[in-house]
């Protein structure tokens, strides 16, 4: 984009004026950053031109891969046509209409939608629904959510908030009140020991204990991944989804199910409640319903808490600049469209979401490798310094955090043309969807050497 | 777009489907929302083929108008060669390092940038900042923000809880703790009888007392919008923000600038800040970044805070997905380049601005008008019941708030072709800034008129 300067002279510009997202900013200028440059399927180029299989789809939404010219005619197409209307003057737009009866479509059941800019707006709307519902519906001490430890729910102060990232509460003195976490689903970390559906029904049972805890009464809505995603790929056992679910329609609270990650294909389902077997009364999304091409999410709004709001609500107090962007519309609806036409989310569950997991499972016998499990188009392995261990352990010995070979093993992969994920020692991927089956494979084979090359590297640092 | 449905059918599915922001859903579908087709200059058109003056720059954002091509250009150009790609992993793209370097030369010495979607994310990004600073700096006590009703500050639970808007508090529990309320700098409410400049250093007194009454050891930050756009346009007198700047740097608290309206050349001048003659530490800006084509946001850096958490400050925990979009980026950066190579922000200052203002002030004889103000490219005026009135009050009596005659206005402009807002019985204007002198006056001549069929109505129904 610009030729006359060089990569240096870009990154002193980089570290002088960009503050970089969840990162430090002090230590990145000290090594710069780097420049991404372009980008063509499911591979991106650097500056220097070095050639990376991207296996994080971006940050989990580039689904359709990059360099699909039909989202980049759409967008040029309604930018020069109408490219920015509101929808709070009792006015409209033909690509937010079309796209709201198309996710109701798509929805198992849903009929309306509230759009956002961003995953993160679109919990900040979860919360202003759920209270709003419950005051429509006269129980308005029906204020609480529960949530999860290590759940990701965004970065704004209620996203992070709902969230249980403990990192992230330290920083600016969250959660705010209202909000209650419990314990994760996390077999590696609570369950030792015990069988895993069994560990399922346990972990759900964490939520009847809470909703006792503050009284029913004052609980509004659960929220949770259907597969958590930043928290590291914590696939739950199959016992948990339906368990969680009896529990909350024992106690009459709302399921919020966050598909940022999960919806438009991501575990070879539309929405990854569906995958998971549970039927949510709101659905938050953003990220693969446009690819990332164009900044868009929202909630979909069951028809539980929308006739009520709807009928008897009257004005909801609340929105966005761009809700129901007309561009950002246009962008969804061509990239559904390809979703659709290629047969993506067929794909991922019948033909390379299954040869990802069998290509997972055949790593369990790296040497490093602890726990690899993949579902659809996510998949997780810990890095392990040693396998076995008690019977009530793991199953491995785990490395000490402070030695961050998780980061390590996440450079080596960034040097050897692999974009893979760290969260603490977990190696996470969420491909595109549009891979492959030869792609899948050479994303295998890559993982394998770049594991190899952290090997080498952490027993020459005498690390096991 | 889709030619095969006729308006109705469109209309019908926008009521199934589309939860409008800001909105009575359930009414909406009642008359059916009026769907905006396409746009060129500072027209938009309705798709039974309605030209209507848009007299609020969308919602306060396209600022260089319509049908700029060389914004799709751009959008197009920079999708194809690379869509989307995150700035989390120690990478970054070319265009967010160019839109945070030019952000940068056209500020008041902020060095850095930290980029958003939106203005409301934007503002959970400041709220973050200003705690994460001041634990840095070891006074984590100072977490409080203190603010003003009637401000608008987004719709995230963050955004509207420092807003002061209390009919969105109401619907959400809100505000968050940590966050105070001053009364707006408004002398139409609260400066009756007084002189305007006297009231101006009273309304700032009160951030004063706020400061004493919660303890200067608590209180991290002030912020306010340069002049308060959807809270009415409500100007201040000119000695209200040199008096709050004394204050805030008597008591070492940080000013936060929303400039998400006033940025860009609103007011005549790049920052609303300048116009008003005040430094800030922070600024959230939005909208006329992009001018409305592409969702970006973000919050404006100054060195006191931006050395502190870079050289002391280790990982800042917050980040969007979308934060740095490249996309996002380049048409900023072709938006910036029209703004400067059309100069308009100096035509607004110098030209249209101060004929907009003649036309506002010779506004005042109209029968319906009182209080015809207008700065820049923002303007307002009160729809009032009779003029006059007691020496210790307004200057005009006005209308029963129930009979909603600023929506009656609103819709005899929608009506007659012109975009106005009606916030209460204020009714507002905010038009793009590339506006020439014969459309200013355009402007002025469809305000009139529908002024004229607004009184004709209001007296038809007794109300005056
Ligand atoms: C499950 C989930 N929810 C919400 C978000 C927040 O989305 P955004 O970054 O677009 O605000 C994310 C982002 O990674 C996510 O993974
Ligand atoms: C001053 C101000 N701040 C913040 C916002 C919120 O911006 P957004 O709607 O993009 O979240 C607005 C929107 O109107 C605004 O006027």
């Amino acid at each position: 984009m610009n030729a006359s300067l060089s990569t240096r002279e870009l990154q002193a510009l980089d570290s002088a004026h960009f503050i970089h997202p969840f990162t430090d900013t002090k230590a990145l200028a000290a090594k710069g950053a780097r420049i991404i440059s372009k980008a063509e399927g499911i591979w991106i180029t650097d500056r220097e031109g070095h050639r990376i299989l991207d296996g994080m789809s971006g940050l989990w939404c580039v689904n359709v891969g990059y360099g699909r010219t039909e989202l980049a005619d759409a967008a040029h197409r309604q930018m020069a046509e109408l490219p920015y209307y509101n929808s709070f003057f009792q006015t409209t737009t033909e690509p937010s209409i079309l796209l709201a009866a198309k996710l109701a479509e798509l929805s198992p059941g849903f009929s309306r939608v509230f759009f956002s800019g961003s995953g993160s707006e679109g919990n900040d709307t979860v919360l202003r629904l759920v209270r709003h519902y419950w005051s429509v519906m006269g129980q308005p001490k029906r204020s609480t959510i529960i949530s999860r430890w290590n759940a990701y729910h965004g970065s704004t102060v209620a996203g992070a908030s709902l969230g249980g990232m403990k990192y992230m509460h330290e920083q600016g003195g969250l959660p705010i009140p209202g909000i209650a976490h419990i314990d994760q689903p996390y077999w590696v970390e609570h369950g030792h020991g015990m069988d895993r559906e069994a560990f399922g029904k346990l972990a759900a049972s964490w939520l009847e204990d809470k909703i006792l805890e503050l009284g029913p009464e004052n609980v509004g809505a659960f929220i949770g991944e259907p597969v958590q995603g930043a928290g590291g790929v914590i696939i739950p056992p199959a016992s948990y989804w339906t368990e969680i679910e009896r529990i909350c329609r024992k106690y009459d609270i709302l399921i919020v199910a966050d598909e940022v990650i999960c919806g438009f294909g991501r575990l070879g389902s539309w929405w990854g409640s569906q995958r998971m077997g549970f039927k949510p009364d709101l659905m938050t999304f953003a990220k693969g319903v446009t690819s990332g091409y164009f900044p868009l999410g929202g909630v979909m709004v069951g028809d539980r808490v929308g006739e009520a709001i709807v009928e008897k609500g009257g004005e909801f107090e609340h929105g966005y600049t761009y809700s129901g962007h007309p561009v950002a519309c246009a962008v969804a609806l061509a990239n559904l469209d390809i979703i659709e036409r290629e047969g993506l989310v067929q794909r991922v569950a019948e033909v390379t979401g299954p040869r990802l997991r069998k290509g997972f499972a055949a790593l369990a016998d790296h040497p490093l490798v602890a726990e690899p499990e993949a579902l659809g188009f996510v998949a997780g392995l810990v890095l392990a310094k040693e396998k076995g261990g008690p019977a009530d352990g793991p199953g491995f010995v785990p490395f000490a955090p402070e030695l961050g070979v998780g980061m390590v093993c996440r450079q080596h992969c960034f040097d050897n043309g692999l974009v893979m994920r760290a969260v603490g020692d977990r190696m996470i991927v969420a491909p595109p969807l549009c891979m492959t089956e030869d792609e899948v494979d050479e994303l295998l084979r890559r993982i394998r050497y770049c594991l190899d090359r952290t090997y080498e590297d952490v027993r020459a640092r005498g690390w096991c």
